[in-house]
């Protein structure tokens, strides 16, 4: 009998840097060849051009991966996962802590939402990999709302880097270990 | 009889990156359960909120950690550390940059500067941890004083990585080592 | 007899990281002491300014370094490279890209390029240091056309970090190698 384990990873990567390939490939080898997988896609659909490009990334993941849309109860949606889901890739954190900003809560409200999603990646039944944006390594933002967004953003992934006992690095799709062991 | 080494560190990191605590526990391992040591607070409170940011930053660092606030003579404040000091930490050489900026200082001046706190705190008689911020990995600034900034920034922390036995990157909050051991 | 080899290197880096100076390093290593390189040079010389900062760029390089300034053609430059070139520098591919994007380039061309330019690196009878830009580590750029260049720059950056044996991250001038082994 195949046996899968938890065990949560941060993928973490700048924009465009392949995070989401590598994040959907660490999430194929944790189905094996036979298992389905949960996409959780936290990007809404604000538009015509939006909703063409997430059937497109739906279309290419492939068969073995259903799609949940959750822009926001990510958490909740953790601890709630089908019992045919082998493996979950939640893409991406970045985009739900937009969401969550966008709703109008607030620091403490996301710190704790962002302590609840490490917990419940971490202590999913099976393999739950995370997708973040480092988006910290340019220069100050102009506009103090893009500077609000960074700093809450590089804390919610020092919160999930400290929870989960896996975070790798993509840069230019190639994998840095941060913590734990490459899989 | 207790020996402490010298052999600077410099601490680079993104926007709340965790740099700053990974610095401070750094500091803390050289202290010993007993040291006390010199924190170099660069920045310089403008106004009112950031005083209170400012306080209560030290308020959290401890009672082993003893304050100076030197937002532009930072390598003279090396060379006449207190004795009682058995580690320093700088936060962070990048406000630094930006002081000096402000101040009018051009780029020969700047990279002088650079090149003396380099050597201030390589040859420290204790530990000295510099904290920086890597400003370089976004798109070109549109500002040409952004862009000015982004590049100082990035020729600084080249001298003192070349000046220093030991540098870390920090991507949320874990520690990657560039140069020499980690401690 | 002295034998050359192939087998290109992509140097990644963001702004003023010392990534040039690294693939120059690279690059005279490969030459050894009485050979010649070629450097490819993809900046434009837009104004006087340029042109003097150009012109003191090729003095530093030395003697050994002969300069071809190429813009676009830079994969077609590598398939006739001169007899006497024992290794070439390319600086950088982001300036190339963003050339192509000037000269209105789409992206189904600028992506089929740069796969040329990852195969003739890869293929090239001496070894080719290409050296690009981390430019996706920031937070989303305001405007779409710095978005669409900051996009492009990570997807090429992929496809050659794909098509060659080496990748080597620069930080504060040092090398974090990400693929094959440092030399």
């Amino acid at each position: 009998m195949e046996t899968t384990s938890g065990g949560g990873t941060l993928v973490l990567g700048g924009a465009r840097s392949g995070k989401s390939s590598y994040a959907l490939e660490l999430g194929r080898r944790a189905l094996g060849p036979m298992g389905r997988g949960l996409f959780i896609a936290t990007a809404r659909p604000v538009d015509g051009e939006m909703a063409l490009r997430i059937e497109a990334h739906r279309r290419e993941r492939g068969g073995e991966w259903e799609t949940l849309e959750e822009p926001l109860e990510v958490a909740r949606a953790l601890l709630h996962l089908p019992p045919w889901a082998r493996a979950v890739v939640v893409d991406c954190v970045t985009l739900w802590l937009s969401n969550l900003m966008e709703m109008g809560a607030g620091e403490a409200e996301i710190l704790r939402r962002a302590r609840e999603l490490g917990e419940a990646a971490a202590s999913a039944p099976v393999p739950v990999i995370l997708v973040a944006n480092e988006v910290g390594m340019g220069v100050v933002p102009a506009h103090p709302v893009a500077r609000g967004f960074r700093d809450l953003a590089g804390r919610v992934n020092q919160l999930l880097a400290a929870a989960l006992p896996t975070v790798v690095l993509v840069v230019a799709g190639l994998p840095m270990v941060l913590k734990g062991e490459a899989s």
